[in-house]
């Protein structure tokens, strides 16, 4: 069986705040059948990618809060791309606010899911790692209200038999943390897929701004180097509400090199031909059965922060090893 | 007090097989001495500096084999770099191969000492992540037989407070497992030693040799930006009795960047002023403490290898989210 899979990254340009759900996945559709013309397999939205990125304002309403969110997936609004899937034969990936009811109780994250060919979800994640903060900062330029508006993911880093390989998903941050790429392909991981709304600006580290293009390329280059997997990441763009984001939507093969790349802040579908059977060099290089020495990681899952050595009194005058 | 600890980074050319120790320390006190006249503070040799590095060719004799390993350190013919390194109030790291007897029991491993101003040694590694085979490959242009005379690290990644800050360190393979970098940075790690010997061709994957250099720095950079460390990597570079290493000896800051490189395949030292204050914003704005969650991170530690998913065995035609 061929273990080639055609992926369109469908990066979103801005989505404004009074545009409607409609009109985005209209505009989604549009990739959605774009990516069909040019024989893709898979088409990758970004992060929330029905409506504007509400977490860079604040809001404390609670039902105007909901409203930024999915009570339902299918629901009404975005039934016609699950459908339009189906009639194309194309999976896709989809961020979304997800509001969750479940046993009476409202619970609200930063959610993807993963639909099949047959217009069937065959995978969710829940962000785990959320950035910004949970308290009010009007005097910023914006705001990210993540840490607010959502909880912190519950379903781990889960990994799906989906497109004739093994695929994971991650949302945004979760790409800034090591053990996110590990823990996927811990899980046989080859493709991840990725969505983000990355701002080009970081109010409190202005002198981080020049590195922000990089440092999201970085990240996931040797996630994918180091785990052996294809990554797709796909960004929402450009100017939104005031916030300014960057595109560089990418895709990312086993050796760590971004074979494709967006060229604009808008919306733009990049294609690239993934051969999954690529992995396996870097799996077998490194070998995680017989070459990962669990017994000296114990730290990272027993400690959440950093435990710093107490600095010895006075040095001994002696050169003797004393070890 | 200041932060800042100007560090050369000194790139050692091939040692051929039959350069005594002695010729080689020369070599080593000459870029110490470099170092120093251009206020070094620290001065970073490679992994198993001391010698050609003999896990290159096969070796059946044992008294053969413990002849390329040190017996003490520091012993007779590397105690004049622990002298020298005190008369210039320089600090130093050196990467040698180790036979420690324990209660009376041989063991050898690939190992690395942290030594201060004073030539006191204040730590120690010993390599957790062993690269190459147990077994004998002579049709392959070069072998590395780190697993046939090596033993796995009993160390765990360590950390010490040291010129001014924390420092860590690991050696060569150690760099392209993740984990290593962030069990140094849990230990507060804000400077990271690493010395290797790094073939330019990989006999079992001659596809991957273009991206050798680019996936050397590739990790590093990314377990900087991600951990919000300085690394300061130290090659043996140049062709030594026939295998041909990379060189890239490298600083590489918190933001990720590459600020100073080696641009020879000879002994070479490149000098850059580490600002320890700089992982600070780093360090803050990933806040391992608020933004690690260990409790999805279990696989991490407890499974080396990966478990891959089973596929599902016909897919449902509904689109009703079921998850």
């Amino acid at each position: 069986m061929p273990r080639t899979i055609t992926i369109g990254a469908a990066q979103s340009g801005p989505v404004s705040r009074s545009e409607t759900r409609a009109e985005v996945v209209e505009r989604l559709l549009e990739q959605m059948r774009e990516a069909r013309r040019r024989d893709c397999d898979l088409v990758v939205f970004t992060e929330c990618a029905l409506t504007a990125f509400f977490a860079h304002w604040w809001i404390d309403d609670e039902h105007e809060l909901e409203a930024w969110f999915e009570k339902e997936m299918p629901g009404p609004e975005t039934k016609p791309l699950f459908d339009e899937a189906q009639r194309l034969q194309i999976g896709f990936h989809l961020g979304y606010a997800e509001l969750a009811t479940e046993s009476g109780r409202k619970r609200r994250f930063n959610s993807s899911v993963l639909v099949d060919k047959h217009g069937r979800i065959i995978g969710k994640h829940r962000k785990i790692h959320l950035p910004g903060h949970a308290d009010h900062r009007p005097h910023n330029p914006f705001q990210n209200l993540e840490k607010r508006y959502f909880r912190v993911g519950d379903l781990g880093f889960q990994t799906w038999q989906a497109f004739n390989g093994v695929v994971g998903m991650c949302i945004c941050n979760d790409r800034r943390w090591s053990e996110t790429y590990r823990l996927l392909a811990l899980g046989g991981a080859e493709l991840i897929l990725i969505g983000y709304n990355t701002p080009d600006h970081i109010p409190e580290h202005p002198e981080m701004d020049q590195h922000v293009g990089f440092q999201h390329q970085l990240c996931m280059q040797a996630g994918a180097y180091e785990n052996g997997c294809w990554i797709v990441a796909v960004a929402k763009a450009g100017v939104e509400e005031g916030v300014s984001q960057i595109g560089l939507t990418s895709i990312i093969a086993p050796s760590g090199q971004v074979v494709a790349e967006s060229k604009s802040l808008e919306d733009e579908l990049i294609v690239y031909e993934c051969d999954l059977d690529e992995t396996r060099a870097y799996k077998t290089l490194f070998d995680f059965q017989s070459n990962r020495k669990i017994e000296h990681y114990r730290p990272i899952t027993s400690t959440a922060g950093p435990v710093v050595p107490i600095a010895e009194e006075s040095p001994r005058q002696d050169t003797a090893e004393k070890l």
